[in-house]
């Protein structure tokens, strides 16, 4: 394309680069934010500065955080004895987001993946181990992804954490809420059959 | 939602704040720019800010430009016979990306619309009039939206235009290449019809 301005051309390749947004899509965030006051760029771009280069690893469940701890295992309000094993940041948000969890997490990083070279010393196994021999924690909860990689990830973890004696559980797999029984795949509704929940 | 992270909290609602991107994608832009390199979110950052307040506005065809005339007006190779009346600068961009029109532009800066409050004094005009009478511009294209602000706005310009006798003509409406008659709507239809062109 010929950009009459070598200033939006530059801008609309940064933005391009960006996961799922193409030229088309960075051209009209670009001439929105020309349309908009100065001060919004610029919030923009301190923001995104600021968390690229201030944000860091809680260095007990390593999740992001601002500080040496993150507000989670900050808080006296969780509770500490109920920790939940993710992969990333993004499932920590996904599952804060339900409000239905006051534990604590661990962020495990990656997920064990021979195929793109990830191995158990690569993720926050150790870490892992280590937290539960030292912290008072009763119930751990693995909320990984049921997919193969998943799957292995949460197998390698109850190997490994069988030894400490702690109980380990799994989020529940099933028809989700709302789905309709005649499109879930036969994988879904046969486990769904296997892990019933009975009526109390 | 409860972040773990302020600094990730603050770039995701000022990432948020841009057209068509909800919390969740953010969210997803915002790791993105984690796991990369930290130069990528500078480079983004300086690009968006040099972009916001160094870019302005080419005194001739008043397209965004980087110096008081933009690279279009400034290049030799560009016919200044052709002028090409347009809304705002990405439907310059547009036009370019098609590498079929050779001339120069103006840009009015928005459309006529009584509802919005936009009248005439609001767009460059009076600039336009002054260039077809002051450079050598023998025809005026207007390539403005089939929309009711779009021909009121071409319908102006014609009354306005007309006493300079330049030759003033519109791009041409019908049935986009590769669609379908069926599904056209028959406005368009008729307009295509009306305006039949000639095998030579």
């Amino acid at each position: 394309m010929n950009y009459p301005s070598r200033l939006i051309e530059d801008a609309v390749n940064e933005i391009a680069k960006l996961p799922g947004i193409g030229k088309k899509t960075a051209l009209r965030l670009a001439l929105h934010l020309l349309k908009r006051e100065e001060q919004q760029t610029r919030s923009l771009s301190d923001a995104l500065v600021a968390m690229r280069t201030l944000s860091r690893f809680c260095i007990r469940c390593h999740t992001i955080s601002d500080d040496e701890f993150c507000t989670i295992c900050k808080s006296p309000k969780r509770d500490s004895n109920l920790l939940c094993v993710v992969v990333d940041t993004k499932d920590v948000l996904a599952i804060e987001n339900t409000s239905q969890y006051t534990g604590v997490y661990h962020v495990l990083g990656g997920i064990i993946s021979p195929l793109e070279g990830i191995g158990p010393s690569d993720l926050t196994i150790d870490s892992l181990v280590g937290r539960i021999e030292l912290e008072s924690i009763q119930e751990v909860i693995l909320a990984l992804s049921p997919t193969m990689e998943g799957d292995t990830t949460a197998f390698y973890l109850q190997k490994k954490l069988r030894p400490t004696g702690v109980k380990i559980s799994s989020i529940a797999r099933g028809i989700p809420v709302g789905g309709d029984l005649e499109y879930a795949d036969e994988v879904t509704l046969g486990r769904s059959i296997v892990s019933r929940v009975a009526y109390d």
